[in-house]
C-alpha cells in the first residue's frame, strides 16, 4: 500500500482534529505574530464584497509558512529536537523553518539548488540555518536531504504533506475567524494545499457556516483537476508567475480539501498580475503573487454583498523586477 | 509688515492650541483613519533602537494629509462651506482635499499643471473634487486658483502654511503618543512643515519629554538651512527623489519649529532609496521617498537604546518607476 492508498484508506488516522488546531495556537503563540485584518474601500467597492485581509506578508519570514513550521517544530520530542530539523526548499518554507528552529534552539539544516537567488540563501542564514547546496532537479534534491538526515538523525519537515504543518497553517485562520465576526466565506491560495486544508479544518471546527474557497492559477490548476476528477493530476509544467502555487497538492491536503468539498477557482496571469498591482496600489499592501491569486477570486465579483477574509499568504517579492514591469 | 513679519511679531496669534488640537482630533474622527502602529525587527536590529512606525500610508488616500485638509474643511462655517473649497496641487493635498469635502458634502476644485500624472487626476476626480488645468509654473498655478476663488468664492486651503491644516496634522502624533507609551523620540518628515509641526505641538502639549526630530533630503535642505540661519531661505531648484518633501518651508511651520527648537536632520539620495527600499523589502510597508527620508534618520544610529516614532508620511508610489530600478 503506497502513501496515497494508505491515507485514503483512513485519512482520519492523519487529520489534524480539533483539539490538535487548540494546541497548535498555544504553540505558535509568542514565536508566531498575530497579524493584523487590514480593509480597503476601493477594493470593497471593486468585488461588491466586504473584504477582510489577513495580513500574513506582515508575518515573520514574510509568509504564513511559519505557523506550521513552529507548530511541526514544537511538536518534537526532546530527542527529535536534539538531532535538528530539515527540508528542502528555496522558498518561504526555508526561511520558516530556520527562524522556528532558532526559536527553540535547535539545528535546522536547509537544502538549497545551487541556482536559488542570493537573496534567499542570505535570508535562510540570517535565521541561523545551515545551507546544504545541490543540483537543481527534485532528484537530487530529495537525494541530498536523504544524506544529511543519514549523517545527522534530523527530522524531516515537508512543506505542506503533513499533519503538524497543517495544523500550525489552520491557525492564520482561527485568528481570521475570531477578528472578523460573520464572515460568510474565506479564501485561500493553494499550492501543495497546507494553508487551504488548514483553513477547512478551522473553518470545520471553529465556524461551521463559513465557506471555504480555493484560490489557484489557472497555469497550475492541478488541484482544482484532482478535486473535479476524484484523483490527484500531476501539476502541468509550472508557469505561473504565483511562484508559490506551482506545488502540487500533497496527498494529507487533497484528501482534507476533497473530505470537506472545498470548491477551488482558477485564474489566468494576467488577473494574478492585475490583482496583486491593484492590492499594492490601492490597499498599500505589498503582497506576493501567490497571494495576488487569493485577491484576484474576491474581486471577481462573485461574492457580491458577502463578509469576505482573504488570506494573503506573503509578501515575498523581488522589487527589481515586479510582474507589471515586464508585461 | 508682510506675512513674515506679522507672524515673527505675534507667533501666538496663529500657532494652534492644545484645544485646538483636541478639537482637531475629535473632527476627525470618522473620516480619517486612525492607522496602525507597526514594528520590524530587523530594522530594529539595524537601528540599535525599537522603531514604532506610524503608517499614515495606509491612511485614507495614501497620506497624512487627509487630516490637515479634514480639520480645516471642519473648521468652515456653513456660509464659507456653501462655497465650496480650493487648491493648487498635484500630490497629496489635492486628493486629500477632494476627500475631506466630499465628506462634508461640499465642492473642492483642484487646480492642477496640464503636465500631472494621469493616475493623480483620475485619483482626484475619483473622489469626486473638479479639476481646473492650468500651465506648469507656480505663478500660473497661482493666477488660476485666483480665478477660481473670484468665481466661486471658494475659500483656499493651503497645503501646509494654515494653522487649521497644521492642527489636522498634529494628530497622527497625538495617536503615536497614544498608542506607544514611553517614546523618547519621534521623527518626522519635512517638505513645507505642516506635518513636522504639527508633531512638534503634539509632543509639545502631549508628551513634552519626547524630542521630535525633522527629516530632510539634503538636496532639498531649505529647512535645516533655515532654522539654522534664524531666516527663512529659498529652496534650491529642487532635484530629491522624495517629491513631497521639495516645497519650501512655511512661515507659520517656521515659527513653529523655530519656537521649539525642533532639529532637522539631513540625508543624502542614496541613503533615502535604500531605507525606502529596506522598508518595502523587510518591514513589508510600502511607503513612498519622502517617507523613507524619516527612516532613513532612524537607521543611522543616533537613537541607540532609544524609542523612536517614526511618522510613514505616505505611500503613493508609482509602481511602474520605482528608485531602486533607476540607480
Amino acid at each position: 500500500m503506497d502513501r496515497e492508498e494508505q491515507v485514503a484508506a483512513d485519512v482520519s488516522n492523519e487529520v489534524p482534529t480539533r483539539e490538535e488546531l487548540v494546541r497548535a495556537r498555544a504553540r505558535v503563540e509568542g514565536i508566531v505574530r498575530r497579524t493584523p485584518i487590514e480593509t480597503c474601500r476601493t477594493l470593497d467597492e471593486r468585488s461588491g464584497a466586504s473584504l477582510f485581509f489577513k495580513c500574513e506578508h506582515l508575518q515573520r519570514g514574510g509568509a504564513f509558512k511559519l505557523r506550521g513550521a513552529t507548530n511541526a517544530v514544537a511538536s518534537l520530542t526532546d530527542d527529535e529536537a536534539a538531532r535538528g530539523v530539515a527540508t528542502h526548499s528555496s522558498g518561504n518554507h526555508a526561511a520558516a523553518l530556520a527562524i522556528a528552529a532558532g526559536r527553540r534552539g535547535i539545528a535546522a539544516t536547509i537544502v538549497m539548488p545551487v541556482d536559488a537567488p542570493a537573496i534567499k540563501r542570505a535570508a535562510v542564514e540570517g535565521y541561523g540555518a545551515r545551507i546544504v547546496s545541490c543540483g537543481p532537479t527534485l532528484a537530487e534534491r530529495e537525494a541530498t536531504l536523504a544524506q544529511v538526515v543519514a549523517e545527522t538523525g534530523a527530522t524531516v519537515v515537508h512543506p505542506y504533506d503533513d499533519a503538524r504543518v497543517i495544523a500550525g497553517q489552520a491557525t492564520a485562520a482561527c485568528e481570521l475567524i475570531e477578528d472578523v465576526p460573520d464572515l460568510d466565506v474565506i479564501v485561500a491560495p493553494i499550492g501543495g494545499g497546507g494553508l487551504l486544508s488548514g483553513t477547512a479544518l478551522a473553518a470545520r471546527h471553529f465556524a461551521p457556516n463559513v465557506r471555504v474557497v480555493g484560490a489557484e492559477p489557472a497555469w497550475a490548476d492541478d488541484a482544482a483537476e484532482s478535486l473535479r476528477l476524484g484523483v490527484r493530476q500531476p501539476q502541468r509544467p509550472p508557469r505561473t508567475i504565483a511562484d508559490g502555487l506551482r506545488t502540487a497538492i500533497g496527498v494529507l491536503p487533497f484528501a482534507i480539501l476533497r473530505a470537506h468539498e472545498v470548491a477551488i477557482e482558477v485564474v489566468d496571469e494576467d488577473t494574478i498580475v492585475e490583482a496583486m498591482r491593484t492590492t499594492w496600489e490601492r490597499a498599500k499592501l505589498p503582497i506576493e503573487a501567490s497571494a495576488a491569486v487569493a485577491v484576484a477570486v474576491a474581486l471577481r465579483g462573485g461574492f457580491a454583498g458577502k463578509r469576505v477574509g482573504v488570506v494573503l499568504s506573503g509578501g515575498n517579492v523581488d522589487l527589481a523586477r515586479l510582474p507589471w514591469q515586464h508585461a
